[in-house]
């Protein structure tokens, strides 16, 4: 039910197909982060208009309210938030080492505290496949450590060896279940790299984890404040470390200079919170760049964000209208501008896809790089 | 281009058609609020397919921001909120009274002082039609006095007078711009009935905005605290006060048990924040009565808001899911809700329609009301 194929390459990019029990993905492809089951501001509907395929949707979050139970309950995440297309769902690792209050973290796996109610929680990497099983995904992720920015090449090390022994126990669970979501569904199971900045645990984790050989690899423990050219050159070698013919996803990565870096090196897969929580301040992705719009300057402006996009916003607002919105503090502001944005990532992608289908994309990036950011 | 019908009656109660430049409305019809230029937490998509036809804008708020020049720069306010139905613009008098910083009533007009930036503001019959103009809503209504619900006798009186001689000076200036708005669309001018619950008074603001024979007449100054009966009894005298071919609208009303006291007396049309403002607090309107999707017992609870409403809420959500994005607060709660009750309020009225249409409102009504209230 799972599988990936590649169509076309472009040097290390590639265009190709995901293919899950809930529908065809093209790759490179951006996932909106459905942090607690819902895409911020915005309706399955409206996903949907926009040229979303697939959504990601946050263990940790979910876990904790409504609970892994009541998910399943309902029928898992889909189910939950009304989507019928695929879905990932994260660990829940990065959010206790970001979100929770870290208690301890142990061979075993890691104790937190809730930051809805104070109370202890265990993730494991058992567990967290029984989450993730509950919650029913289409692809699920390892639980892995992820230290911070500012951790020492031993802290890292630790973390990378850490998070490749859990990646062997979530196969094992994974495996034990039948590859399966409790409601009998099946699931990918995605290993994460770690290793920070460093190439030499970068490698290390690598080999680690391809061992496995599972559906999919994850590139993690990126974007967290590295800078570009630290990440580019983690990303250089992935192509060499992570299996061709696997697809590979960046995770936490969606501005858009770094999904170009990103596919240019073999990367399939991306999410971020971007183009929903920018949509929520009222700044709008565009081909010439970020757009400001509480910005005094758009007040009797009848255009609209772009007025060569087709989503419903560029349709049938005007700037004038949404600075309004914004500075009248009405939700709908936060909708429209994020409709767009949802819309702009979906062309985004379709657009390096068939510039890469051309064998285009190095050209290509380079004109869209210097229109976004000058 | 405006015009009522009435189809057909049961008692004092119509079932009739309000033609616009922007399409039909049947009759009696609910107006939701579209307060600042967007009815708070929907797009104008997800209001048509509510089944809302006609919408209400506030005057006050639009004037005072964007202003009154850029919506019309920008085509009306149709073009600002993207709602290419009917739309009723109130006075702004209302809000003066209720929101605004009075500074001073005199016969000339208001002076108030802006709720957003503290600015002195005013507002006479001449510039309220100027402003409703610029709006260029179909229908527009007289600025009026609304005394408050402690006002005496002789300040209901006064304010009785004040308003008869404002809608004669609306109409002046009504006619002077040949019944069209800024941009020479046709905009039909309503007077509005005060009086508090004085039935003498009441009978006095009647006898006075008549005589300007109007395109339709407003019933001001209700649900402001006054109670359901003394409600009744000022609505029990409107079939004989105000003229029976002419439409009635009922301001600010919005409860379904005083929207079918209003349509038993011989209302035509209703609005009120009720729907969007309870839909933000997941309180949701079913034929059953109020459903507080915040309480813990839908906390598992698999089943849509109501099993036979065919909004997309309830096509979509489970009762729990509506209950977890409200807990996490997540804005969806909000959109998902509101589209909810605007579908309801829709249904309601259509029943309301149907009801009179066959000759059964009395016992229709007294069944609604049993279910909804016990």
């Amino acid at each position: 039910m799972f599988g990936f194929e590649i169509i076309k390459t472009d040097g290390k990019a590639r265009a190709g197909v995901l293919g899950t029990a809930h529908g065809e993905v093209p790759t490179p492809a951006f996932m909106p982060c459905g942090t607690c089951g819902a895409v911020k501001g915005v309706t399955p509907a409206q996903l949907r208009e926009c040229g979303t395929r697939m959504v990601l949707a946050n263990t940790y979050h979910l876990m904790l309210r409504p609970g892994a139970d009541v998910v399943a309950d309902l029928g898992g995440a889909g189910a939950l938030m009304a989507w019928d297309g695929p879905i990932l769902t994260d660990s829940g690792g990065y959010q206790v080492f970001s979100l929770g209050r870290l208690r301890k973290v142990t061979d075993r796996g890691v104790v937190f505290q809730s930051h809805i109610d104070g109370a202890a929680v265990e993730l494991t990497a058992e567990s967290c496949m029984d989450v993730q099983a509950k919650l029913g995904a289409d692809v699920v992720m390892q639980l892995d450590e992820c230290p911070p920015a500012t951790a020492s090449k031993e802290e890292v090390a630790a973390a990378v060896a850490r998070s490749a022994e859990w990646a062997g126990r979530c196969r094992q669970a994974w495996q034990a279940r039948g590859r399966s979501s409790a409601a009998g569904a099946p699931q990918a199971l995605f290993a994460i790299q770690q290793g920070g900045v460093h190439r030499d645990l970068r490698a290390e984790s690598a080999r680690r984890i391809v061992q496995l050989d599972l559906p999919g690899y994850a590139v993690g423990g990126l974007s967290v404040g590295e800078g570009p050219e630290q990440m580019a050159g983690v990303l250089d070698a992935i192509d060499e470390q992570l299996p061709r013919e696997r697809p590979r996803y960046l995770m936490g990565v969606g501005e858009p200079r770094d999904i170009l870096a990103g596919v240019a090196r073999g990367v399939d897969m991306f999410d971020c919170v971007l183009p929903t929580r920018n949509g929520r301040n009222a700044q709008a992705f565009t081909w010439a760049g970020r757009l400001r719009l509480r910005n005094a300057e758009h007040a009797r402006d009848a255009r609209p964000i772009d007025g060569g996009c087709p989503c419903y916003t560029c349709r049938n607002f005007s700037r004038a209208a949404l600075r309004h919105y914004s500075q009248a503090g009405e939700m709908l502001a936060a909708t429209l501008v994020t409709i767009h944005n949802l819309a702009f990532f979906a062309q985004f992608m379709t657009a390096v896809r068939e510039a890469v289908e051309q064998g285009r994309l190095d050209e290509l990036a380079g004109q869209w790089l210097t229109a976004m950011y000058g």
